[in-house]
């Protein structure tokens, strides 16, 4: 830090190194030692900032952990656009159990769903969580009701629910396997489900 | 403890009271404080038993979570049988979201999500929450298979698994809430989904 600072700071410049290396840091507490675990403090020292930078932009241990889950997701989930549901969908729930089968991952997850609702900033960490794994692939349903292969009246929301939940059901509960199996099914369920009414498509 | 041992142990006397006073205060400390937070220790104590005891029932943590959560499930989920699939999905799903929607059980859910897949016993732990929620409502599938009412091909888990995931999801990762239209939409989409081939039904 020998430099003098910038009139203007540019973007993606220091403040997007400092945000990088504190998301990455928490992660890498995440996936340790899950939520419990995770201190501002060692965030801080690994990613070689002040505790109060981490404040300053993560006012809760949630927002923090929201924050690096929601980085995550981001960069490891492009949205499939196929122009076909079945293959937007396919290629999305591929992607998704291909996460959920890593271990550190399984742990991150894992270590969201055991955040109480009444800790203080936890609706911020399931809202960050939802927004960047699932809103995003609401787009897949609305251009595939826009070309007329799902049921119009389907919410795009819960269409991704169906797809998926049965797969965060075992991960998170019931141990039962992220296999070719569930896959092929959850996909082939879902479509059926939200068919479109007349089959003249 | 004054009285002399019988001979030969009644089936359902001190040795069943014995167990439902541990699961019972297993359940308690759970509900309380979450998995972390259990201690064998405690439990015993609250139960007015000896450490050894619980270990010779419960030899780890997490088979004791297990069998807690077990009994818990067991009393609070009659299974619907009512002649039809759609009556029969339509009690069980209500019954489900009746307990999740109990912020005392979705801490125990929570708990039971927590458990590190790594933690010894925690497979058992799993193994049993699935089997008493979920393994027993599959009964309800295979009879309307029997009646030609759904798919005939159809895996029973896999039905249960599509109708209860979302709800799950939302439960422990999204905090979407566990409203009406969550619901009739489970409902809905679950029989669209295994509707048999045939409309002849």
């Amino acid at each position: 830090m020998s430099r003098q600072p910038q009139p203007t700071p540019r973007p993606g410049g220091r403040s997007a190194r400092v945000r990088q290396a504190i998301l990455t840091a928490t992660s890498e507490q995440l996936i340790a030692g899950g939520y419990d675990a995770l201190t501002v403090n060692e965030v801080a020292a690994a990613a070689g900032v002040a505790i109060t930078t981490v404040y300053r932009r993560w006012p809760t241990k949630a927002e923090l952990a929201a924050a690096a889950l929601g980085e995550l997701a981001a960069t490891a989930n492009p949205m499939p656009d196929t122009g076909r549901i079945e293959t937007d969908l396919r290629a999305l729930l591929a992607q998704i159990l291909g996460l959920l089968r890593r271990p550190e991952i399984a742990r991150l997850v894992r270590a969201v769903a055991a955040i109480d609702p009444d800790t203080p900033g936890a609706d911020a960490a399931r809202v960050a969580f939802w927004q960047t794994r699932f809103a995003g692939s609401a787009s897949i349903v609305t251009r595939a009701i826009a070309r007329g292969e799902i049921d119009a009246a389907a919410e795009p929301e819960a269409v991704i629910e169906l797809l998926v939940g049965p797969a965060y059901l075992r991960l998170l509960l019931t141990g039962r396997p992220l296999d070719a199996e569930l896959e092929a099914e959850s996909l082939r369920r879902t479509l059926a489900a939200y068919a479109p009414d007349t089959e003249t498509t």
